[in-house]
Formats: C-alpha cells, sequence, structure tokens
C-alpha cells in the first residue's frame, strides 16, 4: 500500500539483489525508517525485537533470513543452524515454522552450491504469494461486508472494529484482517474503523492507526477497553481480527484481548470474523487453549512505553510505581464457538474442523494420516 | 492507609481548620505531592482535572468544596451557585450529587451565617462515615474471599483480579473494591492481586498498584487485555471492581472496560464481586445500559500519556500518529446478569432489585414511592 503516496511493500529486495530491505516498524509512527538486513544475525534480530512483527511478515522475513544465512554458508550444518536460530526467534506464530519448513524442504536435496540462489528466488515467491493471499482475503471479506451493510439497509457509516495490526504491515503487502477493509473502502463502502490501542505494544494506536491514515480510510482509535461498551450501544456492525495460529479447528490464537471482543460481539450479536491465510492454520492442534504455547514478553513491555515527546523526540516513559511487578502473554485463544466465520484465501467457512475440511481438504487429510 | 510508613487519609482539614488538603492524584505514582483547596474554584478544579477521583473521593470533596464556597458567599444565591458548579464537574459519579444533597438539605434551612461552620462539620463527619462504610465493605468482602479460598482447599496464593482503582485512593481511606483485599492481606490470606493497568488514564498501573505496593499486599501489574486469558487458565480465583454508579436492579457502572472483564468470569466460571456503599446506588434508574449518561473526556488521554523518564523527570508523550481522531468513553455498564454479588457496608446480596431492597428496605421503598 501506499507510503507518503508510494507503493511500499514490508520486506523488499535492495537493488543490489542481495540486501534484504525492511520497514522497520518500531520506529513507527513517529518515524518512517528502512532496516538492512545483510546476514543471518540481522534477520534474527529483525523478528526477536518485532522491527517485523505479524505472522506473515514474521515467515516472509525468516524465508529471507534463511535465504541470507546461504550466502555465508550453504552446508548442511549451516542450513540447520539457520534454520533453528530462526525458528527460536518467536515461539508464537505458525507461518515461522511452515516458511522456514517450506525452505529447507527446497534446499536440502539441492547441492550446497545452489542453495543461495535457490533460497533468494524461494523467498521472493513466498513473499509474492503472501501477497496474492491477502488480496483474495479481501476480496472474500468485501462480499462478507457488502452483504452486512446491505443487510442493514446500508446505512451512512458501516463500523468495523479490529483489533491489534493485522494490516499491510503484518504481512508483505495489504494485509489480512485490513485487507478487506482497504477493499471495502477503495469499493466505497462507508467504513469507519474503531482502532483498538492494543497493549502493551500499541500495535494499534501506532501502525494501524498510521496505515489507514496513509490510505485514507476513516478511523478512529480506541482503548482496548473500550469496544464493549460501543457494541453495547450499536456502534459496531462486525469485528474482524487477524490471528498468529489458528487450530484444525478453528480456534484462534491472537494478540491477547481478542478473546475479550469476542465475547463481547457474542454478547451483543455483533458479527465476529477472523481473516487468515491458509499457512496460519496449524492443523497438528485440535485444542487451542489447552495446546498453544503463549509468549510471555517480559514486564519492559507493560511499564514502559515510547512516544512522541513535545520537543519532536521520542523517548520511553515508564507509567508504574518502583517496586510493581508485571505480567506479559501475549496472546490469547478464542474458541471457535464464538467466531462467526473465517476468511480465508479460498472464501469463507464456518469455524469449526468441517469448516476448514471443506476449503482445504487436501490439508486436513494429509494431517490426519 | 500508610504512605511511606504513615497513615493517610485522601482528605483532611488543614492544621489552619479551614484549608482542605489532599493528595493530588494526578502526580502519582511518581510524586507524591499534597495540594491544598482554600475555595470553590479550588475544589472545582480538583474534581474535574482528576486530582481526586474515584466516586467516594469525588462526593467528599464536593462536600467540602461546598464548605469552602459557604465561608466566602453563605447567602442562598452561593448555595445554588456552589451546588451548580460542583454538581456539573463530573456527570457520572452519583456520589457526588449525592453528597451536594446530603450538604444542601442540612444547609438551607439554616441561616447564612451558621453555614459556614455547619458545612465543615457536615463535610468531615461525611468523611468519617465514608471511613466506616468501606471498613464494613472489608469485613463483609473478607468473608467472602475466605469462603472461596476454603473450598478451593486453601491454596497458597488465591489470585483476585481487579480494574481501575477502587482503592483508600479512591475514597476517604480503605477503598471499596480494594478493602476487604486489605482485610485479606492482613488477615493472613495468601492473596495476591491481578492489577489491570486500566487504560486510558491507567489508575491500575498507577494508583492501585502503587498502593498495594505501600501496604506490601503481593500484586502484578497486567495489560487490560490479559484478564480475559489468565481466567482461561485458571489463574483468577476472584474478580472484585468497585462502582460509580450501581442502579437499583444491579446494573453496574464502573471504569471502561469491567463490562469486557465481567463476560470473560462468566464465561470461565469466575465469580465476579463488586464492591460499593450503598450512596453509590441511584435508587432512580433501573436499566442501567440505556439510562446512565457516559462521560466522553475526549481524545487527549487516548493519544497521549504520562510518565517517568529515564532520566527521572516525568513527561508527557503521543503514541498515535497525527492526523488520527481518538474516541475515550470513560465507562461501561455490567449488566447484573453478570455480577456474581454486591458487596455493600451491610453485606452481600445479589445483583437485582431484590436483592438490594432486601439490604436497604428504607431506601428502596423511598425510591418506589
Amino acid at each position: 500500500m501506499n507510503v507518503n503516496g508510494t507503493p511500499t511493500r514490508t520486506i523488499w529486495l535492495a537493488e543490489d539483489g542481495a540486501t534484504v530491505e525492511i520497514i522497520d516498524q518500531t520506529r513507527l509512527p513517529h518515524v518512517f525508517e528502512v532496516a538492512h538486513l545483510t546476514d543471518l544475525d540481522d534477520a534474527c534480530h529483525a523478528i526477536k525485537a518485532m522491527l517485523v512483527r505479524g505472522a506473515p511478515l514474521i515467515g516472509a522475513t525468516a524465508a529471507h533470513g534463511l535465504a541470507l544465512a546461504m550466502r555465508a554458508d550453504a552446508s548442511d550444518a549451516g542450513l540447520t543452524i539457520a534454520y533453528d536460530r530462526l525458528y527460536a526467534t518467536r515461539p508464537t506464530a505458525v507461518n515461522l515454522r511452515w516458511a522456514l519448513d517450506e525452505m529447507r524442504a527446497l534446499l536440502a536435496p539441492l547441492p550446497a552450491d545452489e542453495r543461495a540462489v535457490a533460497a533468494r528466488a524461494r523467498a521472493v515467491a513466498l513473499c509474492d504469494e503472501d501477497v496474492r493471499l491477502n488480496e483474495a482475503i479481501g476480496d472474500h471479506g468485501l462480499s462478507v461486508f457488502r452483504d452486512l451493510w446491505d443487510r442493514k439497509g446500508r446505512p451512512d457509516r458501516f463500523n468495523v472494529l479490529t483489533h491489534c495490526n493485522a494490516g499491510w504491515l503484518a504481512t508483505v503487502d495489504w494485509g489480512t484482517a485490513l485487507a478487506p477493509i482497504y477493499k471495502a473502502h477503495d469499493a466505497g463502502l462507508p467504513i469507519h474503523v474503531w482502532v483498538d490501542e492494543t497493549r502493551p505494544r500499541n500495535q494499534g494506536a501506532s501502525l494501524t492507526a498510521w496505515e489507514l491514515n496513509q490510505h485514507g480510510v476513516p478511523h478512529t482509535v480506541i482503548v482496548d477497553n473500550a469496544g464493549g461498551h460501543m457494541m453495547q450501544h450499536g456502534l459496531v456492525d462486525a469485528c474482524i481480527v487477524g490471528t498468529d495460529r489458528t487450530t484444525a479447528t478453528g480456534d484462534v490464537c491472537n494478540k491477547i484481548g481478542t478473546y475479550l471482543k469476542a465475547l463481547a460481539a457474542r454478547d451483543n450479536g455483533v458479527p465476529f470474523y477472523v481473516a487468515l491465510p491458509s499457512p496460519t492454520i496449524d492443523w497438528t492442534v485440535a485444542d487451542g487453549v489447552a495446546e498453544i504455547p503463549i509468549e510471555d514478553r517480559g514486564a519492559g513491555e507493560v511499564c514502559r512505553l515510547w512516544g512522541r515527546l513535545d520537543s519532536g523526540d521520542t523517548a520511553w516513559i515508564t507509567v508504574t510505581p518502583e517496586g510493581s511487578p508485571a505480567a506479559n502473554p501475549a496472546f490469547d485463544v478464542t474458541p471457535a464457538r464464538l467466531v462467526t466465520g473465517l476468511i480465508t484465501e479460498r472464501g469463507v467457512c464456518p469455524a469449526s474442523a468441517e469448516g476448514l475440511a471443506g476449503l482445504f481438504p487436501e490439508r486436513a487429510t494429509a494431517a490426519a494420516e
């Protein structure tokens, strides 16, 4: 999507054909800065320190990271080390493992001297594939929104609530949950987005607001606490979120707090949709609450916030008193029973084993074997 | 309760017998500062700018504000002006109106030259009464906690989640929701408190954490998004919150986000209690969601945060991008159906018209007439 009017992706090859460039998302929304990844260390750091975040973009960055590693050491040992180090950067996103498995399956059978070139080509292809999947999600989601808007009598404002950032910044382009929003806006639906700020890292207030602003989509930032009240008062027509991992049964692991919005949506009859490219589905997991490991990202993110001082400089502040500890589970699991539908690149399905198997029979069958 | 080991209230008469002193809560947890109120303007500002907050403390400050006003102009016109200006400071808290009505009922029949002395005495008495009510709530809540702890087999850690600050800082002393927590801690129950940070104003992270810390109650700050996940994983034994206004039918208006925690508690079988002194009950309202006006406090509180820089100075930062608007409803209403029980100074009752009428028959009857 556009940044200052220029079409931009979140990750791309530099003109030298080797260096990988990314938007440093830890600096948004106050500073737009491009970071350069030249080796495995850079790629691991970019994922771990969240210069890139969002399940699809983590996968894309891991693929490019493996390609960078192959330039330095394309031996079998080098491949194993790079795979393991990249895999250890973040524990929750299933795309990370998926992208690394794709890359390893391609590279392992090749002679070492062919791996670097093949890896780069495959990383680029994975990125293009991500863009195609997300645009397809956008088209299917647009149909869902158009239908809801029609059924409400085409009101002057169609209010959609989203949590965290599942926009183009979380992917290579388009986004997952925001793809239908961009499609709807471009198609002339009078869409307005309630943007959950999404503590502790404020991906909503900083990233979702920033990208909607750049694209000109009407939106309003609210604190995470406000969505239930908005729904009680008829101010939310639909919720749509992304996911870091969806189980084969339709449970949805996403940014902490998603579950609370799904409960409020259910209590108020608001449809609750989850947008996901199929690599986000973990066909090996059936019970999300019991089985998905939840990353604890430490007290710092809760106690300290980053922002722009009145002087224009940026700074960190501490909000908690000295001596008060903090806990920071980064994700929660929304049980399938609270999800109205899953919007995938192949269409929309119920959040259930049957629903997912209907859209992805080959994957469901493979997982069962 | 104690501040640096010294028993302190949130509001008291200075040694001159006229000036009212308060803790400036906008400076906590980083700076402990006493503010001095000498006239009606000071009192209105203290409430409006939230140097004092919390329904009971707002009521106490309004009473003292009316007493200060009587020192300058004790005429009927002066009484009306002071009542109206204080009443207009905050729209949601019912204690404000209750305290002002109590004061006016006492003062209106008196000759003007007796009003200042009588008003000061009544304001002081109202404060003492608040302390008594809250301590009684603490005793009743302790029984509830002890019972829950016993039924769970007296685990090593009894986890209670609270939202916002309904501690002694929200009252004159003891607090409402935190009174049972202090009582339980002092009685030797192994209580641990999950403190919701409570965006946008962070009363949990800044005030609740600060006062629990001062009293030595084990606690952990979490973002508002985390409580549902904690409940899904059995890490919350009970929720307890305060309220700014409770309807005659048991609907609870409290800090924005309370409703989301009540939904999660219901979904996970966690008891959800609301602690309230009876002046917080609005006997004139039956349907909280439809009838209680919700204060919108403006975008600034969402977009900007205050905290301590690494230098030790304090500063404001902006977290949202330029051009992104924000909305800020300050309260929401939790329907009675989600509330396990109301803990009042007279005991615990179901959140229903019958429950409240059972404990407060004289008030319920008067309201019905």
